[in-house]
């Protein structure tokens, strides 16, 4: 494709995107899709020459949106947000365009430095720990995932609580690693690669609001110990993805740092609250975390994928995970003076993933994203207070930020009822919104974060529960 | 950002690539930037209320491209390639407009059979073994690398040699794994990861063409079953990182069948190759492998990340990487009749990057893209002429593909003389070459790939070796 070609292309797929997003709230959220229906409307193989550009545009339309589930309509209210922006899909087009590869400093200084500099900006905005910084021991670094963010962290945990023979020897199988009976499933996941295996995973029991008890992962700790395990690391969850729950820091971290265990903190969807100074509490005791991420591709407006990665010593990490070959020695390595990135992370090889964050902090300031979280919390609030105004439901859980768990109210058959409601809102397709159990009960979750969503789509979601329940009763 | 807006600027960024692009040839490869210069060119901290997109748009050409490698340059011939494309990157965009989460099918139908499809589809374009289809007991999937590439077949190898215990149980240590003295970092570094410590990683023997010999892969079995280890893994590479040297799969592949270890067949770059007939003699002996890679986005003009991964049998990949809370059941998955592709990978979260790969099918075809292939090898092929034409030089490893390997010819001082031709000739930044070592010795390294690079680019690099060398002898 010459340049030409790619500039006019460009300009049709540019403004195939812009009608798309003009249109969302015109469409239903999912198509009704079968399994198999996608495949049914492919050729069985490639073309042998190629297609006109018209063609492919086409199948965009026939093929493509009316079978997938559209996570930026304003009526998605499923599992967490992961919304894009403008100037997200610009700085991603830039990445895509310039396709350098960001392994190492001298394979792309500017990749590199601008994504340290850009999670320096972050770290800043957020008001995280001083430690975290680049310009101090730590740093920040993009991730594909919060999943990916956890692995990581385990490695350099078992690095660390191996006192470097891990590297060579391989894992201790009496490592143990605790999170909340809340935590996410990346934690057993990244326990299970890190060939430690399920059962190393303690869940610790949570209070009345869903967060760990500090006293639980003590008691859990010390058990551990007296049976000649050794705990290695605590992942507490800032907004856990059942109920946004907060583990207390503050208490946690203490325990962490008496028994030298590594303290990961995954705020994956909620860390970015944070933006906004009123919202800060969330991220008390973080001080006393070796690592954090959340993930700017969740609620800050920047497409998938972008988490940021934050520890507190970064030689921790990268003595956890570089292996240099001699292919990829080069001068600026070996002076020390410079980041080579992939020594960070799992992949060797890495886009210019920063750019897109850069973009999103630039077009909108520190002003526009707080905007942005207050309003999604604003909206979540809203619904809440419908939901309390109704007698036949009840909040579950604390809601603190823009996701709201609703039931309805318990008698012997609330649970089947909620599911059923649940099943009737959404088949239509014209509203997503997932569930999960709290305490063993069936809930409705609705979060907030897509920049079209209004006190109408909010509403309207309502209007359905309401008129739906009404239907049940009758 | 309005749709409006995100229409103007988008052209803009569209036109800003095609200008790039177009004037690739005229710009330095690489810019001589010292570590910092590029943060030095920031602002402390983020803006307080958003900027101007001129301003952003300016700053790629003030801060962004002075200080990049450009990889896409046509004189770049560094490392491997990692080339992109027009369709490449308009699919990319697609993906980031649409901004869908392809984690579960039930998340975005389209982007999981899609995905499916099209590797299929790719499986038949490089002629793979029947039991990779997804209309088999295998299936394809694409990874970000082959780094990953490498860890999921490692963690899969895992789960079957502990006759499914390693899930909950954790890694047995006495496991091992084989790769040859050739074989990437990136297999040391997933069985890091996986917890087997890098001892367990045994590099065996290579012959004359830096092939791995299967005899000496059957000695090291054997050693090491005598010792009571168990063999779990062999990582055979198609297209060596150093040399493109090939390892005899069809010698190797009745070794792993015999012992029950699980054959990871690695050709991050050299597999794509095998889309044009008369290179499909790199697989042969594929058949015995029970996993395999290649990189569409190093040398089939698909952007990074594109890494293509298929097994023979998922069901085995699946049980080893899936976890399943609540929040994420749903009644596709528990029907049975749809890929989950996060059970296929680390991360949960996952972009549509599938477009990208299906534009680059359809608009190149079968032939556009053995064409670009054929050029690559024919470039290098031409180079390697002109090595072995100067007495001066010898090339000193097979190349059957687009990499030549060279080196001033033998006597005491011919590395130090290597080595000094080589920083000489990239120093001014026109073109770009990197190093490694075969049998110790230093050689200059020239992989061609970039759509872009002709006769004349490859031709200018061999004449600047010769003017050097005129230069160091006199």
């Amino acid at each position: 494709m010459t340049p030409e070609e790619f500039r006019r292309y460009g300009h049709e797929i540019v403004d195939w995107i812009a009608e798309y997003w003009a249109t969302l709230d015109e469409r239903p959220v999912t198509g009704g899709s079968r399994p198999g229906d996608v495949a049914a409307l492919l050729p069985p193989t490639a073309p042998e020459k190629g297609e006109d550009f018209a063609a492919i545009l086409r199948d965009l339309d026939t093929v493509v949106t009316p079978h997938l589930t559209h996570w930026q309509h304003p009526s998605f209210f499923a599992y967490f947000p992961a919304n894009t922006s403008g100037p997200s899909v610009l700085g991603d087009l830039v990445s895509a365009g310039l396709g350098t590869q960001g392994m190492l400093w001298s394979t792309g200084p500017a990749a590199t430095e601008v994504e340290t500099v850009v999670l320096d900006w972050l770290a800043d905005l957020l008001d995280l720990p001083a430690r975290f910084r680049s310009t101090g021991s730590g740093g920040g670094v993009i991730q594909d995932s919060a999943s990916s963010a956890t692995l990581v962290a385990t490695l350099a945990a078992l690095h660390r609580a191996s006192g470097g023979s891990w590297r060579a020897d391989g894992v201790d199988r009496r490592y143990t690693v605790y999170t909340s009976t809340q935590g996410h499933s990346s934690i057993e996941k990244a326990a299970r690669i890190a060939g430690l295996g399920a059962s190393s995973v303690r869940t610790v029991d949570v209070d009345g609001d869903f967060a760990m008890r500090p006293d639980a992962l003590a008691a859990a700790i010390a058990t551990d110990r007296a049976a000649g395990l050794t705990p290695a690391l605590v992942v507490a969850t800032v907004g856990t993805t059942a109920s946004t729950a907060v583990d207390p820091l503050a208490a946690i971290g203490p325990v962490c740092a008496a028994e030298g265990v590594w303290l990961h903190v995954d705020a994956a969807y909620a860390g970015a609250a944070a933006i906004c100074p009123e919202l800060r509490w969330i991220h008390d005791g973080l001080s006393y975390a070796d690592s954090y991420c959340f993930d700017p591709h969740k609620w800050l407006l920047t497409g998938f994928d972008c988490d940021a990665f934050w520890v507190a010593d970064r030689a921790e990490l990268i003595e956890a995970l570089t292996v240099l070959p001699e292919y990829l020695r080069n001068a600026a390595t070996e002076s020390g003076a410079v980041i080579d990135y992939r020594d960070w992370q799992v992949p060797l090889g890495r886009r210019f993933r920063a750019l897109k964050l850069w973009f999103v902090l630039r077009w909108y300031g520190a002003q526009g994203l707080q905007q942005h979280i207050r309003a999604s919390v604003a909206l979540a609030q809203r619904f809440a207070s419908h939901v309390r105004a109704d007698e036949r439901f009840e909040v579950v859980a604390p809601h603190p930020l823009s996701l709201v768990c609703f039931a309805m109210r318990g008698s012997d058959t609330s649970d089947g009822d909620t599911e059923m409601l649940h099943r009737r809102l959404v088949e239509d397709g014209s509203v997503a919104l997932t569930h999960t159990r709290v305490d063993g009960r069936y809930v409705i979750r609705l979060a907030v974060g897509a920049p079209g969503t209004t006190d109408h789509h909010v509403d309207r979601v309502w209007q359905r529960v309401q008129s739906i329940a009404d239907e049940m009763a009758s």
